[in-house]
C-alpha cells in the first residue's frame, strides 16, 4: 500500500499526462474518477491496474477491492489529477482492454467523425442500453478514453467492446458475412421505418456537421434517414443512434 | 441606428443581466447569440427587439432586417454582453412569446425537473423534429431560455410552443380531452413497443437521476418503459426522449 503526499512525485505528473491522447496511448492506460465509474470498473477487475483514494476517503463497504493495488494520496494529489472542480476523492488507472472480437460481431456500430465527446458517451451508452456487439471508432472520431467521454457514457465503455479501426476494411467484412450495412443520411435513402428490425445489422453514424463520407455510404446496402415533421434542420447524432438502434434491433 | 462603445452604458450591463432567470422573467426578454440563432429568431421577426452587431461584422446578404432596431457595439462591448468565448459578433434581445393556446394540443411532451441544460435544449430540438405540438415544463426544470438551452436547442426554441405550468393541472386538461397520458419509469409499466402510434397523446418525462414524481405517474393513463438490453442502468434522458416520440408519433 503506497502513499503519495507531493504534487511533484513522479507517478502524479504521469498520471496526469493520461489526460492527452498521447499518454494514454503511449502507456496503454486511461485514467477514471468518482465513485459510480470505479464502481462499473470494478465489475471488470482485471482492468484496474491502480486504485487511487483520497486520503480523508472511506471506501464503500460493498466494495471488494482484494487484489487490487491501492494507493492513498493527499486531497492536494487528487485535486491534481482530476479533470472536475470538485473531485470525489477517488480514482483508478485502468488498462485498455485488447482481446474484443470485431469479425463475430453481428449487431454493430460505426462511428464516422463523431466529434463532440458528450455526445460519443451518450451514444456509448445508448448503444449498450441496445445490447449491440460493439461499436467501431473511425478515424476523426474522438478518443474514447478522453475523460469527457468516460463521465457521459456512465460507465458503460466498461460493458460495450470498442475497437479503432478503417471503417472501410470493416464494412467490407461485415458485407462479406451478409449483414445489411445501414449509412444514415439526411439527403437521400429510405425512411428507417420502412427497414424491419433485425438479429444482424451494422448501422453507420457521421459527424455532427456534415454526416457521413460519401465514399462509405457508397458502400452501404441502404441508406437511411429519419423523417423531420417540425421545424428543425436536423437530429442531434446521439438521438439517431437511439432512434435507430432501438428500431433496428429485435 | 443607435452605437454603443462602452461596457458601462446602462443597456449593456441590462444585456448582460439577460444571463440571469430573475432579469429574464423581470423584463419579459433574452438575449441570443450566434449568426445560426439569430437567423433562427429572424424567422419569428416580431420576436427580436434589438439587433446587436458588432462593428467588425458584415450582416449576410441574405438576412432580412427591416423593421429591426439594429444597435452596433464595439467588439469589448460584445464580449461583455456574451456567454461565450469567442462570440460570432452577432446577437438579439427578444420577447417571449405569450400567445400559445396548450389546451389545444393534442401532441404535448411534459417535463418533470430536468435539469441539465443541455438535455432540455436536446430535447426541445427532438420534439421539433418529431413535430409534436408544444412543451410544457413543470417545476424545476430548468429555465428554457438558459444560454445553453438555447444553444442546444439548435434555435428550434423559435419554432416549438414551450410553456411553463403546472404538471399536475395540464395533465388533467388533456386527460378531460380524452388524450392518453403516458408516464415513463424504470419500474413499472409496460414496453412502450407496445403502445401503437398515434395521433394524440401526451408523454411525461422527468429528473435526470430521480425520473417523473411519482403523484404524476399516478395520474398517468399507462406508464412506459423502455427495454435495457445491455448493461447500461438507464438512457439519458434526451435518448428517451427521442425513441418514445419517434414511435408514438404517427
Amino acid at each position: 500500500m503506497e502513499r503519495i503526499e507531493s504534487v511533484k512525485n513522479p507517478k502524479v505528473k504521469q498520471w496526469k499526462k493520461l489526460h492527452t491522447k498521447k499518454e494514454r496511448e503511449n502507456t496503454g492506460t486511461f485514467i477514471i474518477e468518482g465513485f459510480h465509474l470505479v464502481e462499473e470498473a470494478l465489475k471488470n477487475k482485471e482492468m484496474i491496474k491502480i486504485l487511487i483514494v483520497s486520503e480523508e476517503i472511506s471506501l464503500p463497504h460493498t466494495w471488494n477491492v482484494d487484489n487490487i493495488s491501492i494507493t492513498f494520496v493527499t486531497k492536494d494529489v487528487m485535486k491534481a489529477i482530476s479533470d472536475t472542480e470538485a473531485p470525489q476523492g477517488v480514482a483508478a488507472i485502468c488498462e485498455f482492454q485488447t482481446t474484443y472480437t470485431p469479425e463475430k460481431w453481428t449487431k454493430v456500430l460505426l462511428l464516422d467523425s463523431v466529434q463532440d465527446p458528450g455526445n460519443l458517451g451518450t451514444i456509448i451508452r445508448t448503444a449498450d442500453a441496445a445490447g449491440i456487439d460493439g461499436v467501431i471508432l473511425g478515424e476523426g472520431t474522438v478518443d474514447h478514453f478522453n475523460s469527457k467521454v468516460i463521465r457521459s457514457s456512465q460507465g458503460s465503455l466498461f460493458h460495450l467492446p470498442i475497437v479503432k479501426g478503417s471503417l472501410d476494411e470493416w464494412l467490407n467484412v461485415y458485407k462479406n458475412n451478409n449483414i445489411p450495412v445501414y449509412g444514415t443520411s439526411l439527403q437521400n435513402g429510405v425512411s428507417y421505418k420502412e427497414v424491419p428490425e433485425a438479429d444482424r445489422f451494422c448501422l453507420l453514424l457521421g459527424n455532427e456537421g456534415s454526416g457521413v463520407n460519401k465514399d462509405l455510404l457508397d458502400q452501404a446496402t441502404k441508406n437511411l434517414y429519419i423523417p423531420i415533421y417540425g421545424g428543425a434542420e436536423s437530429l442531434n447524432v446521439a438521438i439517431a443512434a437511439g432512434i435507430l438502434l432501438y428500431h433496428l434491433r429485435k
